[in-house]
């Protein structure tokens, strides 16, 4: 047990990514009955139903778990960009004889504006809170720290790392370059030496005297075991239970992350406004060689990028998806949460042998 | 011991990465005497000096010690690009207040079709022979096996893994997108996943039947001991060595690698005309947001950077090297060779105890 488990108040050095809009209270909470620390993520939903997403990873487990929040700087709305960036998919909507959307909305609130949404998780006070993208107010953080939330935060490089341990963050998720969803960044315009896991756990251990979780591209035990020879804590893992029956991805997804597309997953702008890893498909392919500049801000552009998914499932097809993964995508399983955690302990034991 | 370290006669799971350029048969051979394998890279050079180096590391130790070679496919020269390449460069020489070239040469030949090389290697019969960027054809590695030489080849997909696998090579080493130095892609412009060295690691082991060696921002013990225990026989290190005395890195190169550059390497097709990591610099500035169809050809492009980082030199600025590093590069150390393998090995034992 080393001194992150103990402060995460879990078993097994584990961390089940939060990954919103895939995985669910249900995976979370399978993933912390079973030692891990299961996590939900709430960027994409308002603060009432972020609170019945607490409640009901609470009425399955009496065990810590995490929630995530998206803590990107406010957003701005952008009508001319938005326009031109919806005439752009306009022929992709033709395609699959669909309207494309007349405006693009702000659809998800930054959390370090979101009053409704600081004052719930205060409230509800979850063992483990996590930010993604940068960090809240200083006057949140010690709200939740009062509250006794354990907090972490993730980061792609050492200057963030370094933001996130001058504010008293507990410890950090070094995500590498490798990892599945969105990257990290707290400035997604600023430069990015798009660090791989291992030399990003191995520089941020070396370098930070705080924990350090490793993430990216990390699939089963041998890699838990090798995080940890880096020095790390704990791994955090997502793409390896994308295919849980618990998770919420689609059989779309599912499909494709078994699929020779998990071979060759992409850094895309294109979907959400963001940088995220997504399995190649037609909509990663749109973005190729496409200017950051002409895709719409986040979260603007992901109102027409689901959009544009919700199309083409209509018509049965997936090739649109935010079909998130990491580059260890060939290694997903589609166990069940509980048996993964099982069977990633035990290849861990092996490995450790 | 496992059965890699055994194939190539060597006590520790330790391969100093070939480097042409900035390794020498001192730095090979002081490897190799330490009990790991030291390696010297002869891309960059005929077949008579390639011998004489060969000599110097056979004069030097009587330990086993690899010989890399670059099997890029034969260079394509084209006078209108290779002009527009000298233009888009003219203005950086006359900055520096030297003649561009009038032309740009084939400075190197590749493995491939130098048929003096592949004779001599044959002839000499190195423990080791490796290849980067490629294959040579299957009458040479059947010569070189024939003359007892165990071959090693590099990986940067499965697809590049496959190809070795089938060649009959001995083992692959999986390079990694954090690795320094150029990226060992077959086909230049193919698709490029860009596989961080844990998911590439991992992937490699899961799906192949012969050894594999991991290499890509590794720089510690604890580094090699994450890479042993995701199934790799070996690690290579290159940046790790980078300083060492035995380098032939000039001074310019070596205050870059010990400053904040280190933090930032970048992948530049500007320096040589092929990918390769870099200490960010006044070169690999020229070529952001160039597109790769503007800088000529490898290693056409190689003659114009080697020609402009000498006017550069020539004036005491060092900005223009090719300071090739690893995304590791901030945790390197100016040893001598045999005393860093020593400090590896024993953080290595400490990590693993």
């Amino acid at each position: 047990m080393n001194p992150l488990l103990e402060k995460l108040g879990v078993r097994l050095p584990i961390i089940q990514a939060p990954m919103a809009g895939t995985s669910t209270p249900a995976m979370a909470a399978a993933a912390s009955s079973a030692g891990a620390l299961g996590s939900i993520g709430v960027g994409a939903v308002d603060a009432a139903a972020a609170r019945a997403m607490i409640d009901q990873v609470r009425a399955a487990t009496d065990r810590p778990f995490n929630v995530n929040l998206f803590c990107y700087p406010p957003a701005t709305p952008d009508a001319a960009r938005e326009a031109g960036w919806i005439a752009r998919l306009a022929p992709e909507f033709g395609r699959l004889e669909a309207a494309p959307p007349t405006a693009l909305c702000e659809i998800y609130k930054t959390f370090v504006t979101d009053e409704a949404m600081q004052a719930m998780l205060i409230e509800a006070a979850p063992a483990v809170v996590s930010f993604h993208f940068g960090l809240p107010s200083a006057s949140v953080m010690a709200g939740l720290k009062q509250a006794g939330c354990v907090l972490l935060a993730s980061a792609t490089n050492l200057e963030e790392a370094r933001a996130i341990e001058r504010a008293g963050i507990d410890a950090v998720v070094a995500q590498g370059w490798e990892a599945g969803g969105h990257r990290g960044l707290f400035d997604q315009h600023g430069p990015d030496p798009r660090l791989g896991a291992f030399a990003l756990t191995r520089l941020l251990v070396r370098e930070l005297s705080f924990p350090v979780i490793a993430a990216g591209g990390i699939m089963d035990g041998a890699g838990i075991a090798a995080a940890l020879e880096l020095g790390a804590g704990a791994a955090q893992l997502g793409t390896a239970f994308v295919a849980c029956p618990e998770s919420s991805a689609d059989e779309g997804y599912r499909a494709a992350l078994f699929s020779d597309a998990a071979w060759n997953t992409t850094m895309t702008t294109a979907i959400s406004g963001r940088p995220a890893r997504c399995l190649a498909n037609r909509f990663t392919a749109i973005g190729d060689g496409v200017a950051p500049s002409e895709i719409a801000g986040y979260p603007m552009a992901y109102d027409a990028g689901k959009a544009l998914a919700a199309a083409a499932k209509a018509r049965g097809d997936y090739g649109y998806g935010a079909q998130w993964a990491g580059q260890g995508a060939p290694l997903a399983r589609s166990l069940p949460t509980a048996e993964l955690i099982t069977v990633l302990m035990d290849e861990f034991a092996a490995a450790r042998a």
